[in-house]
């Protein structure tokens, strides 16, 4: 079986509104092991629709539309599956009534356009709506080779989308799944997407799990996709993967799906009880704000520092001015003593510094933009790294991918030494 | 002249990524006044995603795709246009030579597998490519009736999308322009999507230029749309809109487009030739790090503070300890001994500071999660905002509505005392 998504309203091809809904949809096929070859956008205009859905017809068992079945007169999806079918279009009493109810719910009388949106055709089923007017439809029919063609009607709002996939669509479309799939998604850092590639490109030739690159900013991941008979079984299957690619490349990964730098930092912190004060210079309070972005940060957070300018090394982190002289403040000498001058006045456990060139200017004409040093320093051990960032990156990005970089350090520090 | 935007990219169908690139490129030919009326999702897929490009050619005068141009096997746009176009395959020596130079200029040897991101179609064109190592390509055709038909190439990565269409697509594509379209969207701050609409009702019936109200999260937007023949006249008939609505609106109105308050308030700093210290306690280093996300900052900027417990207030800010103890932590006086403290600690102009409960829990069992208090302290002047935040945000979203408000008080009193 295999689906595919046709999103209707001009204004996704005017570029006003991002088009969340495909991948929503997307990956609830996917987890149903439905196929889906194809997205499809297309503005509010009754002929492009109708080629739409008969391309799509030509080519899926299963067409999703979401989009064009509100109250104006610009929206046309329940019109163009209609004819498509060459049904009639009937109004469907019982989600009158429930749009009358809900207009008297708000103490509003139904304005006369409403009443559009509770037509349908004949011989299609209705998809309740509980959080909007435009409930949805579907339309079950089969092929000349018997095989089923349905289409499934939504409205555009994301919110009565999702509820009418988990109240409706989820348990309708599950009679055609045959396997689930599962996938996760394994992040690295410190190797670039093509080294990984190389590293694993015999796994990207298997069929199941497969697996695939995929490229963030700064850093390369590869998606694991198990198809199995229940979820248990797909984990399984990953997990196979998964320690296989560690063997590899395992200093280079260093979490999965959502886990963020920040959250494994976290998580390292409390499970150690440990405390950390970041002093920072080129990213400015980024690296602050990123760990306080996690719930429960005042745990191992007290202070931080953005030490900007030279005087404020020297007058927050204690960094004598003839270091910053003699070595220049981006330096492995001034990450140093950052490091050690904002772990020891912030009595915190292990001090985190940050000193470098982000650009598009330096702030000593002898370091190239890009260029970051940081420093890590705890009870019994101290580090520091330098990294070279390039040039093509703007200074936001620079900003990011410094803040990785640090985060991964200090990562690698708790490991180490805690 | 009309265009169709085929993204290429197994991972949009498992709707693993989002496609932002459709939206970014719909916009940006609606600017040129270039109809787009089909965007199309497909995978990593030969013959699929020739079938695409077929179905796209039969309809449109312009083809962009984004995707498929990477190092892996999986990457297959260049091979599909070449054997679709019926043309040769050929290595492009120019981009050679700068993707060798790329990685000789980050120290590191190139992986076999990238050569293959510097073929062509022997008849297309380079789009270099200043973020990455994948150029794009332009294919120029005609029809049977002689009409153009060309295809764009552009990588998936939306940074590099973005460059490359500043840089050469927007250019190229010029030619095929016929009326311009010029929008602007005013941004305003403490004012609702409701009231702002009441107040510009009229406007937004008026059909060019067409007025539309936008939310963003905590800020609702007008965006003003102008077609005509050259970029000036439609600036002149936006101005005049803009004028008007600045007549009934101008209090809540802070910028346009792209402008950030970290932006506007840098400017300010500059222009007054003022520096600011900011203490911050939930907002934990973000406001510090949009202000240095600015080129520049340095000017104006030479140390902030996070002082996220009670203790390092005292310590970095000399906020008496019986006055956290008093008036809670959350509070409208340790607000301004914070702002008082961090201006004089740092021999700043100005003490931005910022106290409150971010959420989801409080650190004081008596403030409600969303409530924050900011002080600012200048030579002459001291004042202090008490905001309370929708308690439907989550922390990330309050952290950063939390910064906006902070950046509107400092700038309003930037604009009143300076």
């Amino acid at each position: 079986m295999n689906a595919e998504i046709i999103c209707i309203g001009s204004e996704l091809l005017l570029g006003e509104t991002l088009d969340t809904n495909s991948a929503y949809i997307s990956k609830k096929l996917a987890e149903l092991g439905i196929d889906c070859n194809f997205h499809t956008s297309v503005g509010d205009n009754f002929s492009r629709v109708k080629d739409c859905i008969d391309i799509a017809h030509s080519r899926a068992n299963i067409i999703i539309t979401t989009g064009g079945l509100g109250p104006t007169d610009d929206d046309l999806t329940i019109q163009v599956i209609t004819e498509y079918i060459d049904d009639e279009l009937v109004l469907d009493e019982e989600s009158k009534r429930k749009l009358l109810n809900f207009f008297e719910s708000i103490g509003k009388i139904m304005p006369e356009s409403n009443i559009r949106q509770v037509y349908r055709p004949k011989s299609a089923k209705i998809i309740p709506n509980n959080k909007g007017t435009a409930p949805g439809i579907i339309v079950e029919r089969k092929d000349s080779a018997g095989n089923p063609r349905i289409i499934l009607s939504f409205p555009g709002v994301p919110s009565e989308l999702y509820s009418m996939w988990e109240e409706t669509a989820h348990n309708y479309l599950k009679q055609f799944s045959s396997a689930i799939l599962k996938t996760r998604h394994m992040k690295f850092f410190g190797i670039t997407e093509s080294e990984l590639a190389d590293k694993v490109n015999d796994l990207m030739c298997q069929q199941n799990p497969t697996v695939a690159p995929l490229v963030a900013l700064g850093e390369p991941r590869l998606r694991i996709a198990a198809k199995a008979q229940t979820e248990d079984e797909a984990l399984i299957e990953i997990q196979k993967v998964e320690s296989q690619i560690i063997d590899r490349v395992g200093e280079f990964y260093y979490g999965y799906d959502n886990q963020s730098f920040e959250e494994i930092v976290s998580d390292l912190l409390i499970e150690k009880k440990l405390t950390v004060s970041v002093a920072e210079s080129c990213t400015g309070g980024l690296i602050s704000s990123r760990l306080t972005d996690i719930a429960g940060s005042s745990e191992y957070i007290k202070s931080n520092f953005v030490t900007y300018s030279n005087e404020s090394k020297t007058k927050y982190l204690g960094v004598q001015p003839n270091i910053i002289k003699n070595f220049g403040v981006v330096s492995r000498q001034v990450a140093l003593c950052m490091a050690q001058g904002v772990r020891s006045r912030s009595d915190a456990s292990v001090g985190l510094s940050i000193t470098g060139a982000i650009g598009p200017t330096s702030p000593d004409d002898s370091v190239p933009a890009g260029k970051i040093f940081i420093g890590v320093c705890g009870q019994f051990a101290m580090d520091v790294k330098e990294v070279q960032l390039a040039s093509r990156y703007n200074r936001i990005e620079m900003k990011y991918l410094a803040c990785q970089h640090a985060l991964n350090f200090l990562r690698l520090f708790l490991v180490k030494y805690y």
